[in-house]
């Protein structure tokens, strides 16, 4: 963004903009590792294209900016408990938002990319084509790969070291923007008579020597059309916020129950974006939010009682074994729990810290640790108070807009587009409707210069 | 395939068969480095899906078993006149597929994937989830990387060795082939009531430890509705021959001229192909074929004229500098040429071999040996002349279909599909339709067992 948009300038263009909203999963019945047992569920549709292709087109229909695929390079067999009651098949995410690409119009269409057991030159590729196919609407959400299971598929024992995946990650980005510059926008001519097809000097080699890769370059692809498709993180550690702060166009929270603690989170990625050189209008922050919509609150908290319920008590603990790395099997549900927590976690470490706070001195008991940490991720209410509570969230400086993690799918995100989108759209917070035709252009977000390209003023 | 089809009956349902046709580029305006100057060529469309759709879509209207990208994973910059004369830009080929997965309805999906710089997880999920895209035509041709220029977009100098990169590409087979065997067709039960969404028996770990890959597995996706998506292979070279025969469903072969050479090869291709326990059968043979089609023979062969005068003399020369390894720039284009093939090449030998045969005793001149190369790859003739020559190399055991590669697109792919194929349904050696749902079916190949399920007489 140019450098002389004053504060006032840029609240009026956050106010223009309005609330941005994304749709994700993780697991393709909802925000629960046990959603395929929801009523409404069908999971017998979760390798089938239409089964995204609705999701993909109510989230478009609601106006959503994006539509977000999480995904993961593992099936989850540390325990039985995960192959016989999770859902453990996915699709590769780029090849069915290729597909996804031709089946919508003006949606964003990103996924997860993992910077740990991927190439830059694929991935920069990949990306350039997808934005191409889609015209303009391509994005990534970089993550680093936290899981021993990922390792093993991959030629090494364990997961490397959470410093070096995040220092490998900053470098990835650096690569694959690199490439994208590869050719500048005028380089191809076409021209027939001359047999110019391109001009050699619009052409630009990378010759990237780091401490994690060697790429020459250049892409055998053009430019893409945002420049550089989108990029999404989600880190929440220290280093994941800096790696958001430096190069992230938005960033996924995780969702804080207290205003305040919101606005904490929001002010200090501000306050790192500018650190790092840049306007904190760069950087989008979205916290995840998983509504759990009722006709009343009490119908809402019925259905959050219910997803509970559909959890069987050896997922739970399992689940939180995996995050404490420890067997819990043996440990008794229903007698106060504590854990030695000095020893601390290469997985992900925002998640640890939850877990360790939850548990705390040791009053909770197991079964209380596990359902406090599934009841914190949703927010159950009516339409009016899921909106009142975004609209907080937006006009308090908490919040860009959300990226809605669903409890359940298919009908938790037809009920919120059927019945909160207009809610916040009658309040005047949301426009749902696109502004542009590329996904930067819905997110207000300028097209990036080449690194070769004398930047104008 | 069932062992107890005697030769009779094989021929039998060869013949019901009819010609296996396929659709390729290497280059998206045609085959040849700058077939992009033809009339008919559409340059600026060649980051376009619509341009891939159309060719998807006429080949479907043509009955092909499928189309086929080729790829590569650098620029070729290795000489000016690359960059400048020579399309090097492509969209990633899975990306594009997972896209036109949804603008066709019967035709195979096949691409290139390089078994030098890719992960087998990645591999094996991507085709896995194009398979389930496409409901069962995915297709990927297994090729091992040799040029210099790709090594260093993957952190390399060199490419690896001949001897080598075959043996990790038939390592890189076994490992996806395995990873595509990780759930039983039945694991999954989907059962809401008792909460189990799959059967932990029927989930196989692969744990692969090999010389270039450790991979535990299991892959994070359903076994694909091909059971194993269909391989194919085009090396030409004894080690490349070896792979085919013991792993391909089929084969592009270089097209030669002559019908005894043509049937010795089908033949090397035959008893290897037993050699390696197989029923030959089980391994289709298609040369590629370039027709370039006029209504007279004289027509033909001005296309292909034009063809050769478009190629400006530094891109033949410096292709000529590729294939050989050395700088020719400097070298008279029109004074008999020698060169020292003693060293042999670690890039494409079949190719070498070529060239060394033109070369010959140093008679020809450069532009001679160009030409020669040039004019070898395509067949001028009229549409009947060229169903002539398909016809002879199907009845006379010289082919089971061609790989067919179109001197120019768009339009050579339109005037085939317009005169070429219905003379060879007239003929009754084409049906030109689909006689099944899935590409296994439509090459009329069974779909594999898992290793991990009985075999049934």
């Amino acid at each position: 963004m140019s450098a002389d948009r004053g504060p006032e300038r840029q609240q009026q263009e956050r106010r223009e903009r309005g609330l941005v909203l994304g749709a994700m999963h993780f697991y393709p019945g909802g925000e629960h590792a046990t959603s395929w047992r929801l009523p409404g569920a069908q999971p017998e549709r979760y390798l089938d294209v239409d089964y995204y292709a609705d999701f993909a087109r109510t989230a478009e229909r609601g106006g959503f900016a994006t539509i977000f695929l999480a995904d993961e390079l593992y099936v989850w067999d540390r325990f039985a408990s995960g192959v016989e009651h999770v859902v453990n098949v996915r699709t590769e995410p780029f090849t069915l938002l290729g597909a996804l690409s031709q089946l919508t119009e003006r949606i964003g269409l990103a996924a997860t990319v993992s910077t740990t057991y991927h190439e830059p030159y694929h991935v920069a590729r990949k990306l350039a084509s997808l934005d191409f196919l889609s015209q303009g609407r391509a994005a990534w959400n970089l993550v680093t790969s936290a899981a021993d299971e990922e390792a093993r598929n991959f030629g090494a024992g364990t997961h490397l070291a959470h410093a070096d995946r995040y220092r490998r990650a900053g470098e990835f980005v650096q690569v694959v923007r690199g490439l994208w510059d590869s050719w500048d926008d005028d380089a191809f001519t076409y021209d027939k008579g001359s047999g110019f097809f391109a001009r050699a000097e619009k052409l630009h080699v990378l010759g990237h020597h780091g401490e994690f890769f060697d790429v020459r370059g250049p892409l055998n692809i053009a430019r893409p059309p945002q420049g550089h498709p989108v990029l999404f993180q989600a880190g929440a550690s220290p280093a994941g916020r800096a790696l958001a702060a430096a190069n992230a166009d938005a960033v996924f929270t995780p969702w804080e129950h207290d205003l305040g603690a919101a606005q904490r989170l929001y002010a200090d990625y501000a306050a790192r974006t500018s650190a790092a050189g840049r306007d904190p209008r760069e950087l989008l922050v979205l916290p995840a939010l998983s509504p759990v919509l009722g006709r009343t609150p009490a119908e809402a908290v019925e259905k959050l009682e219910l997803i509970e319920s559909l959890t069987p008590d050896r997922v739970a603990l399992d689940l939180l074994s995996h995050h404490l790395e420890v067997d819990l099997s043996d440990r008794p549900l229903d007698e106060p729990f504590t854990h030695d927590f000095s020893g601390g976690t290469n997985q992900v470490q925002s998640l640890y810290a939850t877990v360790q706070e939850l548990v705390g001195e040791g009053r909770r008991t197991l079964r209380d640790v596990y359902r406090t940490l599934l009841r914190r991720r949703f927010l159950p209410g009516t339409p009016a108070q899921v909106a009142d509570h975004m609209q907080e969230r937006f006009t308090r400086g908490a919040a860009d807009g959300f990226m809605l993690a669903f409890s359940s799918l298919p009908e938790g995100i037809e009920e919120f587009v059927d019945t909160v989108v207009p809610e916040l759209r009658r309040r005047g917070v949301y426009r749902g409707e696109y502004r542009g035709e590329t996904l930067r252009e819905n997110l207000g977000l300028d097209v990036p210069s080449s690194r070769w390209t004398q930047v104008s003023a």
